[in-house]
């Protein structure tokens, strides 16, 4: 399969191990944003992925290329040009205190891109599949326009367009939110979500008095979503947090008819940010190479499992190890 | 409120991350001591706060009191003089593996000090309270006047006296700390202690079976150090060490005819040393605000656990954060 | 007690941290291997220890026999010479993703070592016990031979002989492991091994259903041993693994007539590798120096779960806190 | 003395060691810009120090404020707001190979703030001194406005007025900045420049070929900016590039009719950037001291020889250490 | 241009800084080898570049591949297969002590490889230039017959051939790589050398007096090795050391009837290994485009200049930044 | 050679690189002193070497000697007790920046030992030389009385008594180092010295002029010395300061009636600290192996150049490292 995805990716710092920003006189320096973080997951799962973005022709946009390129993301379409590469600070949360994330990412070169700039017939020669979030979109009308052209060429070309409603209140309001995505989603195949957020964000009105949802809640939400969006396959994710560093996290598939609920899994996490990511990367495959709901649903949640024992943004884990801990796992050392 | 804290600062050197010392050829260097800390966590919660202490006029003594002037803390009263700054080796703990503190403290510039070189009448002016903990006086007889000396003249300026009973083996004897600490206390209107050791250092005779106290059990430290020392609040916690990385922790407050227990939080810790001293900030704080006991004990055990997951002796939070956690807290990653 | 250990030492390369291979662009460099991991450990634990091996004579086989003399081994029976250190690769897993260990030992100085150039005679002079793994034979033919030659000087000169059943796959088959331990473990005296692994080695047929032996079972393994090899003492452990950072231990001595279980430990771990070492110099002291089979297994499972917690492949670990743990423990801070 | 500096501070990312941004997975994160150097290298100093500046109100303005109040300097009139913290990435060079600056400081706070949010006569009540450099006004419009205001109420309260003619050529051209500085100039009481840059800038018509100026040359670019701008005193820096690391650094001084030049230094350099502000820093003591021009310019260049041998852009020299070296030095070690 | 290189590319592994081995217990890792830092080099050039090489299937097997992917270089024809990663272990000198470099490449993938597993007629497709250098060869018999089947490939096919002669005394002797060399260079276009050791494998007989040759000499030694083995050009270096921190560095090319000189550069350096494959990248470059003779030697050794300034074994200089020092240079800092 | 060496060894902590105290978060932690220095530079050119000193029983102790043991020190006659471990803080410096150093020594173990703790008679059994230095008798009166025990002891038994006048103004004056010293070096067969200290330090009277001494001032110094305390050899350094990184360092060896003066060095520096240490070990070694002046006074020099080019105070040099810079040197790479 060869997927292109479309969107921002940014430099992330991170102060060293559990430090706060007042005690950090360094920064771990990786890269990161949620299309580029399904690139480089389905590149480790063996598929064809090119990234497309605009970046800064200077030395730290050679960085966040050169850190795609060293996970085999197919880079050639990612254009260089105006003022900088956006920027997220995160400090590592533990228990009960809270994650917190600082996001210095306006004027950003893609989010100041002009749409003209890509052409979509080109870039999408080829490929299988297509990747935005509701990241992209809320970077600011013309990439609201961009993701318009993007999933209107792969239309045309018969590509199948995948969407994680990922929803960024720094960015936007979860009303313009609404109103945007409920634009790009009719235009989607494969349409990905956290559950209560998809609840909140298209208002489908599935009971859920706060607490996390049960399998009928999760069917619900996903064949509302089919129904609202005409699209044919959803993917939902739900996560209880217990403290930082211990969630319980399970997701739910609905392709065509078959339906499915994965087991829930008891987490210690390493790092969370891109976890969902990693499910999305995971729900995609599943779902292009015809999993059934239940196997598509254990691979894409064991996927994300994984993805929160990995530092970093992108979930450097292999097709083997997310088969072995969709089937059951077992976290022997493996010599 | 403005408050002025006396006593040590020590340069803390630490393995890194679960290094014992035997394989150690780095330590972390940062600076705390009790009363130190508590200057550092108030100036966090927004208060006026000055540390008066003596250190060597050499780079290690302005190290230490950089460390203090970076966080806010008014460090114009620290005397210069003397040989040395107090060291205290930690090692970490994980598990069944206990922390080890060796202490290199003797013979400090404020272990050394003369009373009389201390002005309190003028330290304090302006001040609405003044901490000082059980090691101070430990740290010799000298000591013990000078903190004497401070209790008198807040005393007579109807400055608010807030003391914490912590207890240093290594220091001196229980009985010892028992004798002075009772000359001492009288002289306080707020006593901070952990409750079984309030009970075991004055012999409040509280039936414990060596168990955690209950509420009845916690009500009677509380009221039995009242009565006994004449102060006007007392705030007490209680710690069960499951192993070196999982504790839990709860506390007490009984503030004139107002009594509560907060609730019990299980922790997974980042750095135990100094949690003690974020309880006794908040509990400074809640006192000195007229907070409800419920709400003061909430208020002084939530910056506590947040203390447990910061690194370092001190508790950079802020105040937002433990309101937070006091209502019932929320660990989401806050973006 | 002055005890020989004979095996390879490796070089050690791990990413920091919880980083994956793709990850990392340093390695934290230490050496280890069973039977110099058991030296160290018993040195830690007051004995006399020596290790017996042969390394490249460079800057990195010094750096292997310095790691040993730091800590007090005696090193002068390591031969220098032949081509290379051999090397173990070791990512640190976390949660549900498990830890990998890549090996590059093949060709190393001790696997292409000649038998004939060990003088076990000098070399075991004025020595109490003997010890090595399963992994020294796994090492080749000449390995095999020398182990015997070791052995058998052992056995002439009335010095005890202990062995850890160490199953490395990499190196070995299992039919081909259990043919050689067959013709070595007759001329042991304290044979150590993982319960199930014995079990499954030996045919010892005690019915499992895959899951933990209990007491019963346990016993049935080391009686089994006993009657099979004629050995005078077997130590065994059991371990269930919840998740990469999360096991259960216990253990099993069978001395005599005397047979004991341990108490079953949850642990948070720091660094599994190593810790079964650990478990079996515990058991070696134990029974060199005639503890119960009660107090020994407490004893020795004590040791392997302070292992767990101390990051390397060796247990640094004093008598005093072992026997801490083994009275049951405390893991509050050492002041 | 009590001076006021005013300009933007910049987050300052750099590699670690010799490393080029396409090798780095960590940044050092400090914090710098000209005129807040100024202000930490004048708190070494002795001097009270202000630093005026707005920062974003989150963890990474919070960050920067800790940085300067750690060096005792004030910043209580740091407004809070606005959208980002500048930043800069540097690189830094070795021999031939150049340090590599990027700048990403576009759209931060000060650039974007109102020059009606600062109320210069409060905020110089009871100054010395004010400073500023060419940097301020490149930020933009507001940023000169802003300047001029300063100026005009240091003028009309007596304040000495003391400019660094830094120019960026990131920000503005050098007709621009020529323009702009040639209506600040006029405002100040000493004026601060390399010397190349002002014969440049202001077309002074110094003759050079391009080589380092002689003790004529210097002297006439001195008398020039003198004449040009009614300046009391003019202070001039002059440095060869042998290469990234090695540079030959001199400086002259006019202070009324008394000039000189300093003797010219062979440096090893570990931090070449803020070296001349560390330079600006001595001679605004030296002027304000009235200390000859000799001596003057002897304790200004070697200020600025004590910057390049220290980590990070702030000078953490004491007046002690440059007065040695203003001596003739001795580079022994100090025990 | 696109070029492939053929050769070993080896794990790095280095302690820290100026850390000696035995104080070491971290290494930095880093991946290189000739060919592969020449294909690095090139693609940094703009180049299409491919490295040909055989690594295990296994996670530091693909560290390797991702080091190079990194880069831009073509992975695709790298085998998976082999016992292990060439490694080598160095330790970087300063002053009077020597750098120390520790070989563990025996047994490598590559060096164990069947010739037959390369179809060079189709790896060499659309190929401008091939390149690997005298370490191959000095691998084993199995590269010698490799390397003559690349060359006769790529000879059919009109393919440029390239080679620099490195000699590795730790692989084999003078007088066998003389023979070897001497059968392989007739199949070259381009030969690349330091000229000494050219000088010496070839008995050229040159006089030398053991020192540097001047410029006569080394046309003597470009001309006799054109002579001898029939190559279109010949790209010499020289190298005087100073000290292990302090080279002086220069070059000759010999291309058709055009020779010159370049100056002589004194270098302060960073790290020297690899700084010959980036004189063998810039000479290849020079040649390829057709440069004169000054120029592209002038070009060559500005690119190892630079080389010697980074870290690690590849030079991650741009063609800017070459060529402005082939010009003549300029290190101040770069805005 | 057989030699017991006997003083104090510190807990050296440094900033890392070229930080200063100010900027530091972490210290490298290591070991030094010039007694434990010597013994370790013994051991590493082959020597059997003991340290006797004394260090608490604790943590931190044990440090030391695992620091001593690693190297191949015997620490067997090392007493535990007493309070402390003296500790001294470094900051290297740069260019005209000084190193400086903070001690921090006072009241450690050794320091206010009991002269009648050590047993000499018995701990110079069989060996062959015994060497102390000027700074252990500064410790305080019981130290000199140890060292006239321990010089008593060696000249009983035919035993080489090797002394450094070290002088530490921290801890005495000049004229109290004079008279002390002057009653312990008559005791003494190997005097070492820095030339001009002694000069100053016993009133030689050798005229300097302020500067460094020729040829036939060394002589004198050496002479002088050699007949004021009847020594059998006397060795001298030279050092001129260029520049905290840049010395010049020179020698002088006599013995018996052979005289001779080593070449200069220009040293580049890593680490000057201990680089008197590994002079000193290398006159003993030379002297003890009755080299000739020449060669002796090359070896000791050059051991000490490499001393300079090595982190931390010991000389991890061996002795054909030395050997090889003392014919002359070559730095080129050692592959």
């Amino acid at each position: 399969m060869k997927i292109v995805t479309f969107g921002e990716i940014m430099l992330r710092l991170r102060p060293e191990g559990f430090l706060r920003f007042a005690q950090a006189d360094k920064f771990e320096a990786t890269f990161g944003g949620a299309e580029a973080n399904v690139a480089v997951n389905l590149a480790q799962l063996g598929c064809d992925t090119a990234f497309v973005s605009k970046l800064p022709a200077h030395a730290i946009g050679e960085m966040a290329v050169a850190s795609l390129r060293k996970y085999g993301v197919d880079v050639t379409e990612i254009l260089r040009g105006g003022e900088r590469v956006g920027i997220y600070f995160i400090e590592k949360g533990m228990d009960a205190r809270a994650s917190v994330c600082v996001y210095d990412r306006a004027h950003s070169s893609i989010s100041t891109a002009d749409p003209s700039e890509f052409d979509w017939d080109a870039i999408l020669d080829g490929a299988d599949a297509f990747f935005f979030t509701g990241i992209t979109p809320a970077l600011g009308g013309n990439m609201v326009e961009a993701c318009k052209n993007a999933c209107k060429s792969a239309k045309k070309k018969g590509i199948s367009v995948c969407c994680d409603t990922n929803f960024r209140a720094a960015l936007w309001s979860l009303s313009d939110a609404s109103k945007t995505m409920s634009e790009l989603l009719p235009l989607c195949d494969l349409v990905i979500s956290n559950a209560g957020l998809a609840n909140d964000m298209f208002a489908l009105g599935v009971p859920s008095n706060g607490e996390l949802l049960d399998e009928d809640g999760l069917r619900a939400v996903g064949e509302k979503l089919r129904e609202r969006f005409g699209c044919k396959a959803v993917a939902l994710t739900q996560r209880e947090t217990i403290s930082s560093n211990r969630h319980r996290f399970s997701g739910a598939l609905l392709v065509g008819g078959d339906f499915a609920c994965s087991r829930v899994h008891d987490i210690d996490i390493v790092d969370r940010v891109g976890s969902g990511d990693a499910f999305a990367a995971g729900a995609i495959l599943a779902v292009s190479e015809g999993m059934s709901a239940a196997e598509g649903v254990e691979f894409a949640v064991a996927a994300s499992v994984l993805g929160h024992s990995i530092e970093g943004d992108v979930n450097l884990s292999s097709r083997a190890e997310i088969e072995k801990l969709a089937r059951g796992g077992d976290s022997r050392i493996v010599r």
